[in-house]
């Protein structure tokens, strides 16, 4: 299934996504106070949302609504990986931007997790603002966000797969001069509006695939980052594991697993983003998400 | 006023604390939902209370209550401050766990920000559970908790004392081993019940001298930690407007503004907090916070 929150006449509600931009509003059908809720109850309405897109009532036209983040409050900060593609550890490392690197151990040995805040969230369309960087240096990071169902902490003996509810896209947007200057990356990677997401989660059933799909990012139409998921240096059922092992996970938490090679800060001069651009970043099966920079 | 938050037969209320441990019901006098409520709302109730405080109606035996943190769920990650007392800075840039040390810039150039998730706060009496860290490397780290009242961004002519609404106790308990090897700290600093926080918040006004007041940490009685205010690095003002330059603030949010030097892993070996050891931690004026360790 493939989820999205959407607003309409000032309404926020839940809707099905089925092909072409149609969509089956599960809040009006009662299945969906918000997406937490619908993550929080999946399991007990899952047969009933099923049965509704295979009716196809409740159909409503996509034209008349705006589709906001997946969540677009996250009730806590999102969980998010740095440095977890190779050639990206390489080009970050090296950039100078990274208070962590030390001569030659760019690959990390164990996953970097640091938090972006619930304020940062933005949805598809919704404008970038390289303003409140200070400092003019906005970059972008395509990456796949897991979305987690159950709640819990991950005991030894679990399958930390069986913690996914699906998967979507964030834009880690990050000022690369507050990141370096302020060491720890809360900073450079918590700004407002600087966590684009969406458009949709799509249930983990639907994505069984977690090596072949491709990642990209284009800024302006120019491709500048491109890779597979396979090349993620920890992969996701490792990140879902070192988080919840310590950390109680909840139905809604985002885990966002780190991007590709190519952002603009491995360039040289680095190419950072100005407002009038515009950045899409997109994972094969999931779909893109574009934003402008203002 | 000192207020906070509390659970008596179930339910969870708010309260003005008064000498003695007498406490006045804000809650079940309509004034208070909960803590972040009425501190969104201090500003039409503040009269009200104040009355009631004089009043002395509404009072209710402190034996009754457990005292909670006077914010059990804060709505997004406490704001942490590394590294911001220079003797401290010291004794951890030597210790050889911050990944952020590069030889002898131990002093921050800038401020260092991390986060905590509110699922880490536990309050006054609860246990800190060491069985979480997987390496058995619990410290301590007593920090003054600035508590924002008023929300927005923090513009060039704001004096962004003027956001802070009171102040609290937080105990910003790390696992040492989690910190240095995952880099980026909230893995070793948001575990569950790793944020200690109480047991009231004073208000600003009746803490208006934010240099005098000791800071200090006993485990078991012994005296480990013992530093001024006046010590900080990055003062309070300079702290709420990085923070709130680009990240809107949000009435609620916490500060936590750093920890003094005699933390465990200052010691030769480590001095790490083990089952059955007891961790108080307190701040002249706020007053003190006690922990067990599980």
């Amino acid at each position: 299934m493939r989820l999205a929150t959407f607003r309409d006449d000032g309404r926020e509600g839940v809707a099905l996504v089925q092909g072409e931009g149609g969509f089956i509003d599960l809040t009006a059908a009662g299945l969906a106070a918000d997406m937490i809720d619908l993550i929080t109850n999946f399991a007990d309405r899952r047969a009933r949302i099923a049965e509704l897109g295979a009716g196809g009532s409740h159909v409503r036209p996509a034209a008349g609504a705006t589709i906001l983040a997946p969540i677009p409050r996250p009730p806590r900060n999102i969980f998010c990986v740095g440095k977890n593609y190779r050639e990206h550890a390489a080009e970050f490392g090296g950039s100078g931007f990274d208070s962590g690197a030390v001569g030659g151990s760019e690959i990390p040995e164990y996953p970097i997790f640091f938090s972006k805040p619930p304020s940062s969230v933005i949805g598809p369309e919704e404008a970038i603002r390289s303003d409140l960087d200070p400092y003019d240096s906005v970059d972008y990071e395509a990456e796949l966000a897991v979305v987690i169902g159950r709640g819990g902490r991950v005991a030894e003996g679990d399958d930390p797969m069986g913690f996914v509810f699906g998967y979507t896209l964030l834009n880690d947007v990050t000022s690369r001069e507050l990141q370096r200057r302020h060491k720890q990356w809360l900073l450079g990677k918590g700004i407002d509006t600087f966590a684009p997401m969406g458009p949709v989660i799509v249930t983990a059933d639907e994505m069984s695939d977690l090596a072949t799909p491709g990642i990209r990012t284009f800024v302006n139409g120019e491709k500048r980052q491109e890779s597979r998921l396979r090349d993620l240096i920890f992969d996701i059922p490792t990140l879902v594991r070192t988080v919840g092992r310590s950390i109680t996970l909840e139905p809604g938490d985002v885990i966002a697993t780190g991007t590709p090679a190519g952002v603009g800060i491995g360039f040289k001069p680095p190419r950072y983003l100005h407002a009038g651009d515009i950045v899409r970043i997109e994972v094969d099966g999931i779909g893109s998400l574009e934003n402008p920079i203002s």
